[in-house]
């Protein structure tokens, strides 16, 4: 039997699917800075339409499933064709997850318009664009299958929780001072969190992307439990 | 040529799959379990046996990710059996996930034990019962195939969600009147999140159970958008 990667029809939908993966994590990016552009020019009308727009992510990620399957069923993809097409099973979690993300920050951002500003904001913006530079770099490694680029990824997860706990000290000490800026220092805390874990999420794919590329050897199977 | 799925080894390999995927629930399981009692109880110790153990949850991810590209590889499993696999795929980030959450509860458990408490743990207990009950369920629900019951563990997130939302304002009022109780509420309302999320993880894999059993049919596929 001729094997199934010659194929044609295959090549088109392993195309097909990649563009996928990255129209979704495009849609993601954008909804995240979206969100914060709502959140620091105080525009609700942004924020309501980001929200709206989450139900667009959902879309594609049962649309990515099923091609992940149509694949799977018709072909029978091997090696690193069929690490490739579970990790963008497995990476359309963490892209939907970006994109509940950028909701809640936009609700936040709401929220937050309805009261008076209790600090200007240039962390935020820095991390939503650390962020957004990590999660376009995740899927350029995948699409390009570049272990090294995945990895530079995860190095700048760091960068990103160092901002966030920054930030979640300044933040606390504002609350410890004036407990009228509570419930404003949460909301901007929950808007910090959820940056920190576009950044988490973006790791993950890269950490993906890495297993795809290499295969089992950087994972550490040496270590696994014996009921396995 | 003869359907894979009459083999005996492949039928031998799913059912390590399905023992492998709860094995890994179970632990993660107990890890809350833990993580709360740490809290609970003000025990250090146990807090960090539960930090510790996190690797090995890590671990199962590792390895159930392979056994899932094994038996994709060696067999041509369809349909229902394809879909049992990538669901069981797509969990173990759930499942990883919640060890995660285990992971943070423990470690606002140590840093809380340090201070005197600011109110006894009765919502807490209560939403770590559930969102294990939760869990619980979507797992049952995965090897039994049944998505009735999966249907059950998603109206069950609203209820943690109100738990969740009726202690956030009762520790925004906590910080409110006593600004020296800022950082504790935080740290306890970290944990309430965490357990939320909980919630929201078991939640995923009982949406992908319900997926997995009936198909295409549950999502909306009139819905997708033209690119796809």
């Amino acid at each position: 039997m001729m094997r199934a990667h010659t194929d044609r029809a295959y090549e088109h939908q392993l195309s097909q699917l990649r563009s996928a993966v990255l129209e979704m994590a495009g849609l993601v990016e954008e909804q995240i800075g979206h969100a914060v552009t709502a959140l620091v020019d105080r525009n609700d009308k942004l924020a309501q339409e980001t929200i709206e727009r989450d139900h667009t992510v959902n879309r594609y990620d049962v649309e990515i499933d099923d091609l992940c399957l149509k694949v799977l069923a018709l072909h029978q993809p091997a090696a690193r064709d069929l690490r490739l097409i579970t990790t963008a099973l497995k990476s359309t979690t963490d892209l939907e997850r970006i994109g509940d993300m950028a909701e809640h920050i936009a609700e936040r951002a709401i929220e937050l318009a309805a009261e008076p500003p209790i600090k200007p904001y240039i962390d935020i913006p820095r991390m939503a664009d650390l962020a957004r530079d990590m999660l376009r770099r995740s899927l350029d490694a995948f699409v390009r299958e570049d272990a090294v680029m995945a990895l530079g990824v995860c190095v700048s997860d760091d960068e990103i929780d160092r901002l966030h706990d920054q930030l979640f000290r300044e933040l606390l000490s504002f609350m410890g001072e004036d407990p009228t800026t509570v419930s404003r220092a949460m909301r901007l805390l929950f808007v910090s969190k959820a940056l920190e874990r576009v950044g988490d999420h973006a790791t993950n794919i890269a950490e993906m992307v890495i297993f795809m590329v290499k295969g089992r050897s950087i994972r550490h199977l040496d270590r696994v439990p014996r009921q396995l």
